[in-house]
Parts: structure tokens; C-alpha cells; sequence
């Protein structure tokens, strides 16, 4: 009879499941799940006492969802996800991840697991104190394209600002190339938009992307706000989740994070495999610190459907305990005309993000930018 | 007319990319991907000159690959993927992650790319000198199953050291919970390694698992080194491929590493996003650093296919310039009577990896593992 030690407080988490497949088959792969994801071991040769009885998943329920779908909840030991975000992640989908017909609908986390995450610095009333927007949507925008030289950008940056865009973002594509250099990049554009601000008495910020190498990250960002940036672009899939948490909690760097999706897109387009849009851009995002979550509207140049979108707004925002709610950021192709069905869809809890198409509106890019926060602030 | 500054080499590199849908839909997907993996700007506002003419993606060749699948290559400036990893990544499969039909199938990357990179530090056969094992297969099995104390463990890896195998790994599930703490089994478990090899005369090492917070994997990794480990296991898809990198072209541990495919599924269990196989296991496993890649082995407990795990193998020693080949790793529900056809399609140039499997042969471990070990040389 194996006791663990120290003892099992009882408390577990869960995770509802999407398996694909009639109810025998779901059953039988939410089974293998529970293994799978913890002991990964001959059910048959575990030692009898806490290991089977206690530290394996457990299947809490199953709920027909819709078609050849059943949603299965499972619950694992609080133990057995070790305090942190990365063998959280393990746990809710490490094997299972390489097994065909099932993804990750819902996390359902006591405050056992809560506690143990500080989650958005600011969230939606922190972020709104720091650019002075009580109530209004919020606007950002990102300068690019890639091949421009970092005055350039600057300019782009001036303007937008000079213009009323609330946060400046670098484009996800820009790192440390040749033709803009990240040091270079981010003081010039930093400085660009605290020039504005000067001048204008706006409360722009500027983000540059830390999607970088891994030893370069922390240090790039403590260089960022030397030189006046205001926040940081985080791109998840291609750093890891828990480095946007490291970055996050950091009470000397204490700035602003936006999630970009780059090459996250694995984990959601896919119905059968991966998370859903609910839980990765708006839980998971939430957990990892970010204080907004950038995802392609519906009906702009990806495939998101409304529903997805919807989803994402509500994960952004349903109860997670202490871990505020966020600012769902839809773009991806966004345009002037997308406003209003956008505001009647979402509220005012979002941040508008437009690229490329804040180009085309007006002659000059402060003047188009002036005119998306004339029209957004009126409506 | 916009020149980017300094002017661009010339030298591009090459992805594949597989995308689902007739020739002309295939082509409208690809013309899509060369500017979402660039510039992401509407290409009628691009200025004249070198964006356009260099910076974007280029269609290189179409090939029909089968039924409803066009492989397109697309080439892109080296300039473009900036010298890093991340970077490299966002490139190939940034935002396009994000769009369904579409995957990456093969990188071809020129010495202004791989020249960036160390590539594993041991490779085939620095591993085999360390391991002392010139020609043969060689054997891995895993610490577990989660729940058990860090003195089970380290019984465990004292009787797979001592029966033979040659690396003994942590369960991928195991990290720093309270049943077996992260340090305490570390320095227990190395320790029985060492025992055993001093009393067999072998050269077992020991693997803690790295899936660990961001901010503790390059801590924990010198302390895994300083109490006499001798390699990491890693998985990139917890805490990003570049750490991983990180890890490996650090002097002062130059110890061997393993990738781990946690939470790395989603890549490829869908046929329509992500990456190969072959990629996503070969190329970029090696390009991050690792010496052996752990993957599903068909007929086990996954869904992998034989086709796909050859593919694996193939991509694990290809040409890839002055990269190693690294050692194919197969595990996923393995047992004694796939040696032979193991053998037969992969060769000698692998690694087994038995889990649960090897405590089912014989009455105690170091006699299971001992089996095991005769069995593979004899073959």
C-alpha cells in the first residue's frame, strides 16, 4: 500500500476535454487520459493506494456536446501540477497533446492552482488608468512593414501617437534585423512617442516585441524601458507561456504585456487537437500575465469564426478568481467600416487593432489615426 | 523607391509548405503566406523598391503532392529571420499558423542560415564516445510513475544503471511536486547513476527534466549538472524551442540533451496545420540543440504511422550543413518484441526508450533492463 508523501490535500483541478467519437470511444480515450497525463504508467502495475486511488486524473463527468463530440471533465490531484505554469501546461495536455480526436475545452481551477499566479499586472482597469481611457474602446496600431529603417518607424510611431492611438506596437515580424535593429528600433520609436505626447498631452505607449532568443528576452526588455517603452508585445508561441508570466511579475519592469498569436495558431485551427480559442486566448493568456489578447477578428483576412471570437472576449473575462480580466484585441485585417458591428459584439471593454488599413483612410498616417479616434470616441 | 539599408545579401532560405485545396486555391494561399510571413501590409501600399522586389516572400515552385495537397516552396531573405531561432520561426510560420490548410513540410536552409547555428553538441557520435557504446543501439527508460518518493526513484535509476541502460530519464511528468522534489530527486538520482556505474563499470547518465519555469530552467540545469547529472531532457513545446538552444551551446554545462514531445502534439497530429514530422522532429530539434528526438513510435500507445516515424529518422540525418545528426528516439508504449522490427526499418543508428514496458519482463528492474540490454546487443 504506497502512501504519498507528504499526504494529498484533496484539492484538484479540472479539465473539461472535447473527445471525438461515440460515447465508448470518448470514455475510452478520456480513460487513457487520465493515465497519460500523470503517471504515464501499466494501470495494472501501479502500486495499490494514493497513486490509483488519488494522484491518476479522475473522469468527474461527460456532457454529449454536439454531432460525433462528447465533453469529458477530468480532475487531477492540485499536487500533481507542481506550482507552476509550465507543469500546469504538462498536465492539462503534455502526452495527450500527440493523441489524435481530443483538445482542451475549459480549465476549471480552484484556488489552489489560482494562488499560485499573479496573472495581468494591470488587466482592463489597470490598463485603462495607465492611458487615461476610462471608459472608451482603446486603439493600437503597429508599425510597419519590415524593411523600413528604424527612423522610419519612428516617424510611423510619431504619428500614430501625434494622432491619438492609444498603444504603438511593434509589427510581430520586426526583431533585430539588419534593417532595424531592436536597440536602435525601440529608442528612437520610444522617444518618437513620448515626443508626441509632449507635445500633444496624449498617454501613448510604445511596445516593442520580445519575441527574441531566450537569453535575450529579459534583458531586452529591461533595455526597452530604459529607453521609455511602455509595455511589451509577447509572442507565446514562439517564447513559451511562462516566460509573458516571468515578464509579468517583474516588479522592476512593471509595464503592460499584449499576447500575439504568432505561431500559436497550431493549437486552435484544428478542432480535434489542441485548445480551444475560450481557453488559450483567454485563460491561458490570462494565467501568463498578458493584459491583452491579440486574435484575428472574424471576416478580416483570417478564420476565426464570430463564435470563436465571442469566446475569446468571454474567456478574457469570466471569473478566474483574483486573475483580472483582459482586453480582448481583435485585427487581422480590421477596417474603418468593422466598427460598429465590432463595438455591438464586444462592448467597450476591447482594443481596436489596426494595421495596415489605418494606411488607406487619410493622406497622412496622424490624420488617419486621428480620425479612427474621432470615430470611435463618438460612437 | 525604397532600398533597405544595409542592402539586402541576396541569400534566401526555403520553406515548403503543404497546402490543402486545388492548384489555384493553393497558389492564393501561398501569395497570402508571402506577405503574412513578412511584411503583413496590403502589397498595393508597399513602397516601390527592395520591399516588394526582396523582403516578401517569393514563389519558388508548386509541386501537386497528392489528391488535395499542392507543395509550394516560397523563398525568403535570410536578412528577414534577423540571426535567431525565434525569429527563424516567426518567419516560417508566424501568422500562417493561424490560417487552416496549410503546414510546413520541409525547410531548406542555405550556410547563411545554418551557419547561425551549433547544432547539438554531441550528435550520433559524440554520444556514443560519451556513452561508450561505438556501434549498438542504445537504451533508454524513465524514473516513474509520478506519486512515488524521490528514494524510489533513485532505487529505480540504480537498477536500470545497473542492468544497462544507458540513459535513464525522468518521466516527463515529473517536476517539482511535493511527493519528489525537483533538487532532491536530482542529486538522489545522479548519485545512484554514479553508484551504479562505479560498482558495473558502466557509463550510465542521468536526465532530470527541464519543463520547468522560465526563470528556473538555466538555474536548475547547473545545479542538476553541479550534483553529477549527465544530460537534459527538454520540452520545447512547454517552454519554448530556443531555451533548448540555450541550453546546448552553453560551454560550461556541455551536457547531452533530449527532446521531449510534450504538448508538442498539436503540431503535428492535424495533417492540415502545423509541421511535418519530419520538421518538426528532424530540422528544428536540431537546429535547437538536441541530441536524440522522443517520439511516439507506431503501434504503440499513439497515433504516429510508420510513414511518419521513418520520415522522423530521415530528418534526424539528413544533410543539414555542419547541424549532427541526431539519434531517433521511439517510445510510446514500447515493448520487447518490436526490437526486431525496430531494428529492421531504423537501423542501429537509435535509441530505445521502454517505459512501463521494461517492468513487466523480469522480477526486478536491474534483471528486466539486464534482458533488455543482452537482447539489443545480440541482435
Amino acid at each position: 500500500m504506497h502512501l504519498v508523501t507528504p499526504p494529498l490535500s484533496g484539492e484538484r483541478f479540472q479539465v473539461i476535454y472535447r473527445i471525438n467519437g461515440s460515447y465508448d470511444e470518448a470514455m475510452a480515450k478520456a480513460q487513457d487520459a487520465c493515465i497519460e497525463q500523470t503517471v504515464e504508467f501499466p494501470a495494472d502495475l501501479l502500486p495499490a493506494g494514493d497513486i490509483p486511488n488519488h494522484i491518476i486524473g479522475r473522469i468527474e463527468g461527460v456532457n454529449k456536446s454536439f454531432n460525433d463530440f462528447n465533453d469529458i471533465t477530468i480532475s487531477y490531484p492540485v499536487e500533481d501540477a507542481g506550482g507552476d505554469l509550465v507543469q500546469l501546461l504538462n498536465v492539462i495536455f503534455g502526452n495527450t497533446s500527440i493523441k489524435p480526436g481530443i483538445r482542451v475545452e475549459k480549465l476549471i481551477l480552484p484556488t489552489a492552482i489560482l494562488s499560485k499566479f499573479q496573472g495581468p499586472r494591470f488587466g482592463r482597469n489597470g490598463l485603462r488608468s495607465l492611458l487615461k481611457a476610462p471608459a472608451r474602446p482603446m486603439l493600437c496600431s503597429a508599425i510597419k512593414p519590415m524593411g523600413l529603417t528604424s527612423e522610419q518607424f519612428a516617424d510611423q510611431a510619431f504619428q500614430f501617437a501625434s494622432g491619438g492611438i492609444d498603444i504603438i506596437k511593434d509589427d510581430h515580424g520586426l526583431a533585430d534585423q539588419p534593417f532595424s535593429p531592436f536597440r536602435e528600433r525601440v529608442a528612437r520609436c520610444a522617444e518618437a512617442v513620448q515626443r508626441a505626447n509632449a507635445k500633444s498631452g496624449s498617454h501613448s505607449i510604445y511596445m516593442p516585441s520580445l519575441g527574441s532568443r531566450a537569453d535575450q528576452i529579459i534583458e531586452k526588455a529591461y533595455y526597452a524601458k530604459s529607453v521609455g517603452a511602455g509595455g511589451f508585445l509577447v509572442p507565446p508561441g514562439l517564447v513559451g507561456f511562462d516566460i509573458m508570466r516571468v515578464l509579468a511579475d517583474d516588479n522592476s519592469l512593471a509595464l503592460p504585456i499584449m499576447m500575439h498569436p504568432s505561431m500559436i495558431g497550431s493549437f486552435v485551427t484544428c478542432p480535434t487537437t489542441g485548445f480551444s480559442h475560450y481557453t488559450l486566448f483567454g485563460q491561458l493568456t490570462r494565467l501568463a500575465g498578458a493584459d491583452a489578447t491579440i486574435y484575428p477578428n472574424w471576416g478580416g483576412r483570417f478564420a476565426f469564426s464570430r463564435e470563436e471570437c465571442i469566446s475569446i472576449a468571454a474567456g478574457s473575462q469570466e471569473d478566474l478568481g483574483h486573475i483580472k480580466p483582459i482586453f480582448p484585441t481583435p485585427g487581422g485585417g480590421m477596417t474603418i467600416d468593422r466598427i460598429p458591428e465590432m463595438l455591438d459584439v464586444y462592448g467597450k471593454d476591447l482594443i481596436f487593432l489596426m494595421g495596415g488599413g489605418l494606411h488607406r483612410i487619410k493622406p497622412t498616417l496622424v490624420e488617419s489615426s486621428a480620425y479612427f479616434r474621432n470615430l470611435v470616441e463618438n460612437m
